[in-house]
């Protein structure tokens, strides 16, 4: 979505480690008649595979992902990030480790709010070696419902995540993919 | 807003110590297309007030937010929740009690996402008795920024958070006002 590569190119802050601050638009402040775009793209790309509810994960997966419903018109469910596991047998959960913090952390959804005859899309504001998109799949698994696939705002596509779930077969849309951000100069692949 | 009143009956689970649960459309799955239906309303409630930023409190808030700004056209800015003050002077911080979890935390927002040109609506999806709005207030006045009000979902009047907020002047509108739910029984102000 060329119109998010020039937002980035525009706002985004790139700091040394590969690390990418959009916090002006999508993950602090957000705009939210960009993200209602961003939101109709995904829309169109998945229109043609009976979502029936959209996952994501709080906190700032949460307003793409009622972007995208808002086209969709098909139900947010958001994890939950607990410390310690919800064992009363009434949740989903997986563990995802997040090398941004550095720690674990569960997430956690009620049995009740997803299930067998459910098509999940998931969606994030951004994928890198995929490990919280991993727990939500895990999840999915678990309630045995379908997975849609995923899509992303944007995706370190030099991390990994996407590419592993596409050779899994997985169909994964992300909006603007970087390939490298050496030197504070960003590459996107086409 | 009668749709709202009919929504929590039907869906809300009352629990003993006046807890209302509403994972179903508002906290955890998200009915998106009711939620742009309550922030065409705010939005209704507030157009003649000057507002140029929405701010709301990560997670639970950030839908009902980007709802609201989907019909205001002014981006949303969500507190971040922290167990440890930000100290390096590029926030504003305040501290909130919660006593639904018993105990406190911070909340912050950068200070390049509001300054004291804007006019705030603030918006939540509960009100009991307003810690977490008044935190939010905090930071308003700390930026030097006007405060057009605050847009409420679900207000539980009988705890006096925005009736005291009220009192002070303050523009409070809930879309929803429980003044009892004792024996599992709602009774909405009108």
């Amino acid at each position: 979505m060329k119109a998010l590569e020039d937002k980035i190119d525009k706002e985004g802050l790139v700091f040394p480690g590969n690390v990418l601050k959009v916090g002006s638009f999508l993950n602090h402040q957000l705009d939210v008649d960009f993200l209602m775009e961003m939101g109709e793209e995904i829309g169109r790309l998945f229109e043609n595979d009976g979502v029936t509810k959209i996952v994501t994960i709080e906190a700032s997966g949460i307003a793409i992902a009622v972007a995208t419903a808002a086209k969709m018109h098909v139900p947010v469910v958001f994890a939950k990030k607990t410390k310690t596991s919800n064992l009363n047998g009434e949740s989903y959960t997986a563990n995802v480790h997040s090398f941004t913090h550095n720690k674990d952390y569960d997430i956690v959804i009620s049995k009740q709010f997803i299930n067998k005859e459910d098509k999940v899309l998931l969606v994030d504001d951004f994928l890198a070696v995929g490990n919280a998109l991993n727990g939500l799949i895990d999840i999915v698994g678990q309630a045995g419902a379908k997975l849609a696939g995923a899509a992303i705002a944007i995706e370190k596509g030099f991390q990994g995540g996407g590419d592993a779930l596409r050779t899994k077969g997985i169909k994964v849309e992300s909006l603007a993919i970087i390939d490298s951000m050496e030197d504070g100069k960003i590459i996107y692949r086409h």
